[in-house]
């Protein structure tokens, strides 16, 4: 047999088969949590065997962080309607944003892994967190250079604040993050501690 | 046997052995979170039977939790230095506050448990998180009182912030809580979004 055939021969894991184990993974995170989750149940729930999903992640870190990574966390087009609150309320109550469901259950899922498995934390902050963290930068710098911002903001602490602000809010307090809680939240205290002292 | 002999016959948790055990739960529940904490190792680790254990809590989750609510989360007097900035920084950078790396550590610990466990999360909301936002809650008022605070302020969002903004660095962005992250937090978002306008 041909190196090509051998490769053409021997069982792949591609494209939609590929985004069925991947959601397979995220239903069954949501339900059970980081460290509950089994590569046996994502396989069962995908009905792949286990073999086909060691053949493509070779470990149940490498399997979450990639379908946390795919999912649909920011707008296709970053909000820019010249506003920052507008901007932060389309970006935060959009697909993928805070009032998200599914957004927030994952999360959830996988904040006791984060602060137990340094290797799975390393992962998530950059594959995940990360991208999202430069959607919210970018709005804010927007924001600057349009003069919306006081001269002295300090963008590493405020960027990240709403976010801060509403995950402890659904997961601490145990609310539901609707639109209304991120718009108390944006203009409660976000836009008056950025814009401008008279 | 009477009663009261029976009484002394039985086994009995209390005093200084109740706070090993709860002492060894906390121990092993920053090390594994609470998914995998189990009434064994806690058992083992205190050097106790697990019967013994399950005379006094008859659920990890009343054990867990009864250890977390005895944590010396706040300072025995509550800060009150007539300034709601010296009063934040006190009381978060305290003994049992943000930078206290055991408190973070137990926190981490129970999040996915938080979100994944109804029962569990009620009992953490009761026990644990509601005395320590009305700590928060108590400065706050104390301020408006002083009237350092804006007339429109909707305390139910402000009074969490503070920690909201803290957590989410210390689990999400991986960052250690020190003075320096309490204290700009207070500067660049709190105190500005809560002064009075001019």
């Amino acid at each position: 047999m041909t190196p090509e055939a051998a490769a053409a021969a021997r069982p792949r894991v591609e494209g939609d088969r590929e985004q069925e184990i991947l959601d397979a993974a995220l239903e069954v995170l949501a339900e059970h949590g980081y460290d509950r989750l089994t590569m046996d149940a994502v396989a069962q729930r995908a009905k792949a065997s286990k073999a086909t999903l060691y053949r493509r992640w070779n470990s149940k870190a490498k399997l979450v962080v990639e379908s946390l990574a795919r999912m649909k966390t920011t707008p296709e087009e970053l909000p820019d309607t010249g506003d920052l609150r507008t901007d932060l309320m389309t970006a935060f109550c959009g697909m993928g944003g805070l009032t998200d469901h599914d957004t927030t259950s994952t999360f959830g899922a996988v904040i006791t892994a984060v602060t137990t498995d340094p290797e799975f934390a390393a992962e998530f902050r950059t594959q995940v967190v990360g991208p999202k963290s430069q959607v919210s930068r970018t709005l804010f710098e927007r924001a600057r250079d349009r003069g919306e911002l006081r001269a002295d903001i300090d963008l590493d602490i405020i960027v990240p604040a709403l976010s801060g602000i509403v995950l402890h809010r659904v997961f601490v307090l145990g609310e539901r993050p609707d639109a209304a809680l991120i718009e108390r939240a944006i203009d409660q205290i976000i836009l008056p501690a950025v814009r401008p002292q008279v």
